[in-house]
């Protein structure tokens, strides 16, 4: 489940390197240990407090919800007084319209902020859906708050906003889920969008695809959508070796070794699954290369092979699968990797970056057009990732790249891997055109 | 013109600090000295060179305007081997719909990339009005090159995008003359959308009314709007005192004081323009405060006085001015001062980062039903700029914030006013509901 470069105990190793340890001894606060996912635990740390401003109508589901997830849910105590360590807390802010009801953000929120170690989660209203400029002034706002919350969070609390469509109560359900659960470890300092959108009837083996899974962020993501109960069908090229094999044999999973820019890619991909497969349920897009240099001195195998592996290969797989007859499962998702690079640029990535960023392109335009058939498309955005990509960077700036970031540290490919299957469950099919950062709040934007 | 800390050649000033010197010791390179307006200059520091990539339309236009402007255009040197140092230049990549072809970017644009110092302007097109998925792709994908080449940008050469919407010659070759300007010195790394709108007859004195006029940033807006020949009403709190008469005395202006938060606030100020002036043209929301602090540790007053000052005061003025008759002139702009700490959030702004944030949504929910008037709404957000306030910062904290962009400095009061200025410009008529990032490309995100 590991990529091979950090061993069983990834945050032990990482911890004790000579540059981690200069840069502690600089002074930098030594990065919380962060609690990730393990078979069987409990949701939470502690007891989750749910607080209802003006207008909430969620904090009764809220409750609910959580107490089914296996929570203790606590009730506000008067004057926010109370002492006991929470492992949650969920404020129902989505019913502010007036700048003077922000107040009670401050005044209730507060008290239970210094009581949390686990998870923060502000809901709010869709801003754009909100014609009052008041009201949408301050659904804004909470943005402003969230990211000043996450910046301010410690120990490795998160902090998130989901901002609610009309109809989402199941997305609404499963962003809770997640992002209260320790799925969500490296997901901190975001606003996700949840609308409506009702998951089809489970089939009893779904089966997901994820090009580019032999190593890193892709073998990952294959582990977690196998143990979310889903055949994959690993896609590699041929180059990738028995490191695909392997990949697809620990999951119990298939390979397809496949060039995903060859012409012939799209039908061989869209037949095999169609045949094979009756349908995929979740198609992720991962493959994807770097080939870095300045842009006056790239060349222009190297301008296009990036393009072509991370932006047009996508592209014409995706439109492929949508044409052939019976390649797709009938409420199929897309997920496509970008990265924080293709958002917020990078030296010596012009290549890659306009790859990333044309994928958040690819899936707003096809949010609408793939809702309208029962599809969804998202894309997810990794910042700093141990993978054997930034392995191979030199020691102090690897160290200073995982150090920007909140939680002062890089992530794991199965943080990405645990947002990825968050929306390839069905229950998540309310979420759709979204572009969801992962990257420990990392600071790189522009 | 300038703050009073940092007298007349602040560059050097800034430069010559022990903080400074300590970085650039460290091995950070020497921020470039950034060419500012002065009046009677070139638009630019050398020739232009105009590069039409594939259905590009704009190229003639873009030539004549140039010219117009007193610059010097090249024709593209086939092969791109020229070797004069370029002061500009300006892509058209607005027609480019194929993931192939922003191939042509790296072939045509790299060889003048390296020639230039000065300006660089890419032209594209509005994905979200585009719905092919591989069209929107391509034009969202010139956002991570925008980026990315921004970051790799040299010796103060600023790179922005323009996205042309239907409509926009006028707000294009107001954009183009601003952007390719010394006015946009600290302007970088950032896309602007430019759409229909044509400027009403220009009065022959406008008047433009500033808030929180006194010092700083806003004493930089009264000047450069006098400077483009508007009357300004300079409004301050009482408190602001002789400052304000200072300010207003040195262009010609008037004073109002007036504390905007106050109930008869909107009246007063709506009363003043309509009487005095016959409404007001230019509208700038500058006032604003910080009461900075933990979350866990504010007080409701630090919440609710700058949430008041910030952000209910420019909402409740607005609906005040919007709503008398004549307190507006035709085709009034609003201009509304948010922050990147708005954009991005910070570590004890909870309170300032809401109110920033939260001018973002008023101005977008502003754009449309103004649009209809007539009017228009924008944002400017500053990054770390030289003002009393950021003078009060700890050394190396405070040198820190400078050099954590792309231009590796802070910018000047005069810079956010540039922007101001220009988005106050009658044929600046078509930029409406945009966020402008006035920052040096800060690398602070989220």
């Amino acid at each position: 489940m590991r990529p091979p470069v950090l061993g069983p105990d990834p945050y032990g190793a990482l911890m004790r390197t000579p540059a981690a340890n200069l840069l502690t001894r600089a002074g930098l606060p030594k990065p919380p240990r962060l609690r990730r996912h393990e078979p069987g635990q409990d949701l939470l740390t502690g007891p989750a407090l749910v607080i209802g401003l003006d207008g909430a109508t969620w904090t009764g589901d809220l409750g609910t919800w959580l107490r089914a997830a296996g929570a203790t849910v606590l009730d506000e105590h008067p004057g926010g007084t109370g002492e006991e360590r929470l492992g949650a807390v969920l404020v129902d802010a989505s019913g502010l319209r007036r700048v003077e009801e922000l107040g009670q953000l401050r005044e209730r929120l507060a008290p239970a902020f210094r009581r949390t170690r686990g998870r923060v989660l502000l809901l709010g209203a869709d801003p754009a859906r909100l014609t009052d400029p008041e009201a949408r002034a301050v659904q804004q706002g909470l943005e402003g708050l969230l990211r000043s919350l996450a910046k301010e969070a410690r120990g490795g609390t998160t902090v998130n906003l989901v901002r609610i469509a009309p109809g989402a109560r199941t997305a609404l359900r499963s962003a809770v889920e997640f992002l209260c659960s320790a799925r969500s470890a490296f997901v901190h300092g975001q606003p996700v969008l949840v609308g409506a959108g009702e998951p089809a009837p489970a089939r009893e083996r779904p089966v997901a695809v994820v090009t580019g899974a032999a190593r890193g962020i892709g073998a990952a993501i294959v582990d977690v959508l196998a143990r979310t109960g889903h055949h994959v069908v690993c896609v590699d090229v041929p180059a990738a070796g028995d490191g695909l094999a392997a990949v697809a044999n620990r999951v119990h999973g298939s390979t397809l070794h496949l060039d995903v820019t060859a012409d012939t890619a799209p039908q061989v991909l869209a037949t095999h699954l169609a045949d094979r497969f009756d349908g995929a349920d979740v198609v992720v897009h991962n493959a994807g290369i770097t080939r870095d240099r300045s842009f006056v001195n790239l060349d222009e195998a190297a301008w296009n092979s990036v393009l072509d592996v991370n932006l047009r290969a996508p592209l014409r797989l995706t439109t492929g699968l949508l044409d052939h007859p019976g390649a797709l499962a009938p409420a199929a998702r897309f997920v496509y990797l970008s990265s924080i690079n293709g958002l917020a640029g990078a030296k010596g990535q012009t290549n890659y970056a306009t790859s990333k960023a044309g994928l958040v392109g690819l899936v707003q335009a096809l949010a609408e057009p793939l809702a309208a058939r029962g599809l969804a498309a998202n894309a997810v955005a990794p910042g700093f990732i141990e993978t054997p990509m930034t392995a191979a960077m030199p020691p102090v700036p690897r160290e200073l790249g995982r150090r920007i970031a909140s939680l002062q540290q890089g992530g794991l490919p199965v943080d990405v891997a645990e947002a990825v299957g968050w929306l390839a469950q069905p229950d998540a099919a309310g979420i759709d055109g979204q572009v969801l950062r992962v990257c420990g709040q990392n600071l790189l934007g522009a």
